[in-house]
């Protein structure tokens, strides 16, 4: 199979108490093409650049085993995010945003890419941008989606037709209950699970996450114990990448609820990678060996028996 | 064996965005003794109350099997404790405070109680009360201890002494990080956990709770999915006393890894129900079918296989 990422890559300039790093690679897609390139290939991107782009950024991806011929590069900035975390890092604000060429992108993907049979990921971005994206796929088994409050509150309607068009929906917690009415992230999941796609997943952050299935199923997956977080960016991107790139990997067409469960234990570990370095460094320096390794942890750390 | 449960009980007056309730059963070691007799008995309360102590929730505790007779009624008024939560119901306030009878306690506890080779829970109260619970009761095979913020900051000598003297400390994820000094709740567990007592337990509220060893076991335990929460007043005092209740009901004394995360789910079940309810009306209307179906669906759940 192939795996399709689609989303932001940017250039993001982040703080954090202790330290401060500019012209990083950022953006929802870059992360989450990483983290889902640990556990399968090829692994295309989709996405669009500007012509500042610097070229270490490409170097970074296409080194990791990303493949870039569905990044477009065009005139004008890249997107980019400043952010900055205060001293729990849990808490974090955005202090500059420019879509720059993002604004008015038309994905064009090259045919071998649209030809994918493969997972399609839908990292976070406009609706819109969503919907052609899985225009121009229509053979993927098997199709996620990542939200934010942005779209859900301005693009509800846009949200509410993709849902039904997708497989999984991967959201916040307070996305859900923000996406619901409900303060309740139980009730939350369950009515986003009867809203379209066949499943849910809401993150909790460094508490884990949770899997929804319309069919009743419940999964509450916990977190890698990381003893030091460096930088948090990135890391429900790679939750998302790691957990699309098992189903890959393994070529999983309908993933069951065991599947997923799987899935949900690589994203975690591929999320604690990163938060220990700055941009996509932690990451990047994750191999198979460091990641079974934390699999096994994981599961000994969770295991109620 | 016998459990003690030593620590307050009051008279709680409970706000929530839904409802308001006065004259209601609480404190800690009334929702401990009440979760753990679900586990386990005899269950000794150690306490003291006022001559204003309604007779309805002496019924209440001893209708659910807990021994009252160390619990001492003296001249004055008993503890009281109003509250309220905002809509997210993780959010409280305490709005009135009165220690009463508990400002002069001396714990009387009678030789049947004392003579206990069990073990012995110390909900949250003074430190100074805990030891001399503590010297009170020399056979006890497995001694746990909670405590909050207030003991953390202002009786700290106390509370160190208190550390190696027991075997299991449990405290809230805030309190843990306080009491160290680090943000980062691994390695704040981990250095409690080098700091005297065998075993610590920290509190994360709706997302589990994390077991630390002195020999580096770590267990993340999650959470049963409440699907409506009422009143989280005593959610983490039942999770104590289900886990305590659990250990002596199975005869342990020297708890492993194991049987503390089969304890630590116990607690956890506890603690689903008495937030379902006002008071600890939710923990009294559990019983061993309804714990036993809980503990199923925890654990498959929360299955990483």
């Amino acid at each position: 199979m192939s795996l399709v990422v689609a989303g932001m890559v940017a250039i993001d300039n982040v703080r954090t108490p202790d330290a401060d790093h500019s012209e990083l690679l950022g953006g929802s897609a870059a992360y989450a093409s990483l983290a889902a390139s640990l556990f399968t290939e090829p692994v295309y991107l989709v996405s669009i650049v500007g012509q500042d782009f610097p070229q270490r950024h490409f170097d970074t991806l296409s080194n990791q085993g990303v493949d870039l011929s569905a990044v477009e590069q065009a005139e004008g900035q890249s997107f980019t995010w400043s952010g900055e975390y205060s001293s729990d890092l849990n808490v974090r604000s955005t202090t500059a945003l420019g879509l720059g060429v993002f604004e008015n992108w038309t994905p064009k993907i090259p045919a071998q890419v649209t030809a994918t049979t493969g997972c399609v990921v839908l990292a976070n971005m406009s609706p819109r941008d969503q919907h052609q994206i899985l225009d121009l796929c229509p053979d993927a088994c098997f199709t996620i989606a990542d939200t934010m409050e942005h779209w859900i509150t301005g693009e509800r309607a846009l949200l509410d037709q993709l849902l039904r068009r997708i497989d999984l929906l991967i959201l916040n917690e307070s996305e859900a209950q923000l996406f619901t009415g409900s303060n309740n992230t139980i009730r939350a999941g369950e009515q986003l699970a009867r809203a379209g796609s066949r499943w849910v997943v809401v993150k909790l952050g460094e508490y884990g996450s949770l899997l929804f299935g319309r069919e009743g199923e419940l999964f509450r997956c916990g977190a890698y114990p990381l003893r030091q977080a460096v930088d948090p960016t990135g890391a429900g991107d790679c939750f998302l990448g790691g957990l699309a790139g098992y189903l890959d990997g393994q070529a999983v067409e309908e993933p069951t609820s065991d599947d997923l469960r799987q899935a949900m234990m690589r994203g975690a570990v591929a999320a604690s990678f990163t938060c220990e370095a700055f941009s996509t460094r932690g990451v990047e320096q994750a191999d198979r060996v460091a990641i079974d390794d934390r699999v096994r942890q994981f599961v000994s750390i969770h295991s109620t028996v």
